[in-house]
C-alpha cells in the first residue's frame, strides 16, 4: 500500500464547516487507494487565544506547562476531523503526539523531533483507517508533552512523511502554493508550478511564509516530494522536490522578503582571531538566531562587525553584546530596526554570473540604497530600508523576467 | 508529611483572574506545610463549548474521539492553574490523567478508574511542589485517552485523596456546602456543618447536586473526608465524614430533590418468576440507568411495572421495551416525564419510627399527590407531579423543622 500524508493548517479548519470540507477532501484522497496519513493545526487562531490566557496570568509562562497548554489546540482539531471523517462513513482515528509515537528532545516551545514509533500508525492504516495525527507536539522522556516551534506541524508531517516512506507530503493552506514574489506585494507574481529543496528552503529562509523552513530541510534531507496546495480550491499547487538538474534552465525562481530584520553593528572591534567567536558563541548560548552576519575590512587593526536578528530578540541580544563589548574593547554599540531583508533565490543562478549584478543595478535605478549584501550558491540577498521594499520587489520581479516566465510543467 | 487533595471546580477558575484567586488560596494552604495536590476541572463552560462543536460536525459523536477533544479542557485549566502558582512564587507541576498515573477501563465517556500509580506525584511532592492534576480524564491500556463521566472531577480528586493517604479530599465549588434542601427553592434552607458518608450519598443520589454521587461513595468506601466549601468565601463549608454514630441524634438531615424523572409504566405484565430479569437486563445491557422499580400486586396473575430512568434516557429505553412487551404479552406501555422526586435523608431515621408517615400527611396537606414510593434505610423518596415539588420541599423542611435546628460543631 502506498502511503500520502497530507497536512492541514489552522486557517483550513477553523470552523466546523471547514472542517467538514476538509474531510470530504481526505475521503476522496482516500478512494483513491492509498493509505491517508493527516496532520492537522489548531483551529484558526485558537493557538492565539490560549497564550492570551497565559500571558494573563504571567509576565514569563513557563516553557513545560506553555506546551502542555497549547498542545491542546492540535488534540481539538484532531479529534473533531476524526468525527467529521465518521460523519461520512470512513473509518478513522485521531492520535495525539504521544499516541502517534512522536518522541522529542526535552527542550519544550522549540523540541526536536527525534524519533518516531510508527506502530500505532500503521496497524491503523492496514485496518484500512484512516489516521488523524495532532501536528505541533510530542511527548518527550517521562512523559512530558512537548511543541516543536511555531509552525511546526509542517514539521511534523515532512517527518511522518518521511518515517512512513510516503510518497508525498502535500501541505493544505490557504493559498496556492509558491509564487515568485508575495502577491500582496506584486500582484504580478506568478504561481510556480515546482520547485527543487534547495530554492523552497532559500526562499523560506529569507522571509517565504508559505512553508517553514524547517519541514522544508527535512523533506530535502529524507527526499519526500511536498505539494504545497490550497485546501479551497482544487488548483495544482505547487510540488517541491528533489530533482536538481530538471531546473538548471531555469534562472531565478523567486523573490522572497522579510520584514522582521534588525541590524546590530559593533563599531571599532580590535579584530584579532577569536574575536567572533567570543561575540557570537554567547548569543547562540542564550538561544538567539543570528541571520546574516558582515564584517568590515580592518582599518587600523579596527573593524566594524554586523549582524542582522529578529526584532523579538534585540533586547535580549544587547543585554549580552553590551558587557562583551567592552571586555574586546569595542568602541560602541549601534541598532538598527527599520530594515528588510530581499533576496532572490534560483538553482540556475549557481552556473550563469551576472545575476548580482543585474540585482544591485535594478536596486540603483529605483533608488533603493543597499546596507548589506549576502549571498549563497543559489541566492543573492540585499538588506535595505523597509519603506524599499515594494519598490524592490516589482523591479526585480521586472528585471528577471519573472512575470513573464512559461513554467515547464 | 501530611498530603491533602484539593478540588476546583469549572466556576472556579472560569477568567484568569479566578484562577489567580485559586492560586493565592492553593499557595496559603500550601504555607502550612502539608503536600497539597489539586484537581481541577475545565474554565467555566469550556466542556459545553467542545460538545458544541462536535455536535456540529456529527450527530453521534464517536466515544473515543469525543473523550479526547473533552479532556483537552481540563488540561488547559491545569496548565493555566499551573502558571499561576509559578507566578506568585511556588513551584508547582501541572500533570494530566496519563502522567498522573490514573488508569481506567476502556469505556470511553464513562471510565472507571482502575488504578493510580501515584509515583510521579509523590516524587514531585517530596521535592516541595504543588502538584496540579487534571481531573475527570485518565488513559486507558493502550494509551487511549478516557474520560470518567460528566462531573468526574470530584472522583478523580477522591481516587487521588485514597490512594495519596490524604487526610481530606477539598472540593472547592460555587456554593458554601450541602443545605438542609436547596435555597433556590426552600429560602430558609440552612447549611449543614456535617453529614456521614451514607446521608451525602442519599442526597447525591436523589437530585443534590453539589457533590457527584459517585465521589461519596468512593469516599465512603476508602473512608476519605470531603470537605465542601465555596471557592469564593473563607466560610466553613460542610464536612462529610464516616463518624455514624455522631450522627444518630439527628433526624432528617436534608431533602433532595430531582426534576429529571420519567416514569415508565407497562401494564397487563403477566406475573411470572423471571418477569422481571426479562425487562431490566436488557436495559442494563443497553447502559441505561434505571432509577426506581415499583411493581404493584399483581390481580389475575397480571400486574402492573413501573420504573424511572433520566429523561435523556427515554427514547433509548422505550426503544428497547417495546419489542419486549410484546414478547412477555404485557398490554401496553406508557411514559410520563413531568414528573419529580422529592427525598427525605437522615442517619437518625432508620432507628425511628414515622417519618414516612409524616412525610406522606405533610405531602397530603398541602395537595402534593404522590405517584410512586421507594425507601431505604435512612431515605424515604416521592416521586410527584413537577409543579408540586417547591410547595413539597418548603413544606417537608418546616414538619422536619429543618430551619430550626441547632448544629452541634
Amino acid at each position: 500500500m502506498s502511503i500520502i500524508v497530507q497536512k492541514y493548517g489552522g486557517s483550513s479548519v477553523a470552523t466546523p464547516d471547514r472542517i467538514k470540507s476538509v474531510a470530504r477532501r481526505i475521503a476522496d484522497r482516500k478512494d483513491t487507494g492509498d493509505g491517508v496519513v493527516v496532520v492537522v493545526s489548531a483551529m484558526g487562531d485558537s493557538t492565539d487565544t490560549l497564550t492570551v490566557l497565559a500571558d494573563q496570568l504571567t509576565d514569563a509562562p513557563p516553557p513545560r506547562e506553555m506546551d502542555m497548554l497549547l498542545s491542546t489546540g492540535e488534540i481539538v482539531s484532531t479529534a473533531l476531523l476524526t468525527m467529521a471523517l465518521k460523519a461520512i462513513g470512513y473509518d478513522a482515528i485521531g492520535l495525539d503526539g504521544n499516541q502517534a509515537g512522536i518522541q522529542t528532545t526535552r527542550e519544550h516551545r522549540r523540541a526536536q523531533i527525534q524519533e518516531i514509533d510508527p506502530s500505532r500508525i500503521h496497524e491503523n492504516l492496514e485496518t484500512g483507517k484512516i489516521v488523524v495525527v495532532a501536528g505541533f507536539q510530542g511527548i518527550s522522556e517521562g512523559l512530558d508533552i512537548t511543541t516543536v516551534g511555531r509552525g511546526g506541524s509542517d514539521t511534523t508531517a515532512v517527518a511522518l512523511a518521511a518515517k512512513l516512506g510516503a510518497d508525498v507530503c502535500e501541505i493544505y493552506t490557504d493559498v496556492e502554493g509558491v509564487y515568485t514574489a508575495d502577491p500582496r506585494i506584486e500582484p504580478k507574481a506568478r504561481q510556480l508550478i515546482e520547485l527543487n529543496f534547495e530554492e523552497m528552503a532559500e526562499l523560506a529562509n529569507h522571509g517565504a511564509r508559505v512553508l517553514h523552513s524547517r519541514a522544508v530541510e527535512l523533506a530535502w534531507v529524507y527526499n519526500v516530494p511536498i505539494l504545497v496546495a490550497s485546501s479551497f480550491t482544487e488548483k495544482q499547487g505547487t510540488l517541491i522536490h528533489g530533482g536538481r538538474n530538471m531546473e538548471m534552465k531555469d534562472k531565478v525562481k523567486g523573490i522572497a522578503h522579510d520584514l522582521d530584520v534588525t541590524k546590530v553593528t559593533i563599531l571599532g572591534v580590535p579584530d584579532h582571531p577569536g574575536i567572533a567567536a567570543s561575540i557570537f558563541s554567547p548569543l547562540s548560548d542564550a538561544g538567539i538566531s543570528v541571520d546574516i552576519i558582515v564584517q568590515n575590512s580592518s582599518v587600523d587593526k579596527l573593524t566594524d562587525l554586523s549582524f542582522t536578528v529578529e526584532r523579538s530578540s534585540l533586547d535580549e541580544a544587547l543585554a549580552v553584546i553590551n558587557p562583551i563589548t567592552k571586555t574586546i574593547g569595542a568602541s560602541s554599540l549601534t541598532s538598527n530596526t527599520n530594515l528588510a531583508k530581499v533576496s532572490v533565490v534560483g538553482a540556475g543562478m549557481q552556473s550563469q554570473p551576472g545575476y548580482a549584478s543585474t540585482m544591485f543595478e535594478c536596486l540603483n535605478k529605483v533608488g533603493v540604497n543597499i546596507e548589506m549584501i549576502t549571498t549563497s550558491e543559489i541566492r543573492i540577498t540585499c538588506i535595505i530600508h523597509e519603506e524599499g521594499v515594494q519598490k524592490a520587489i516589482r523591479a526585480l520581479h521586472s528585471a528577471f523576467e519573472l512575470e513573464a516566465d512559461i513554467e515547464e510543467s
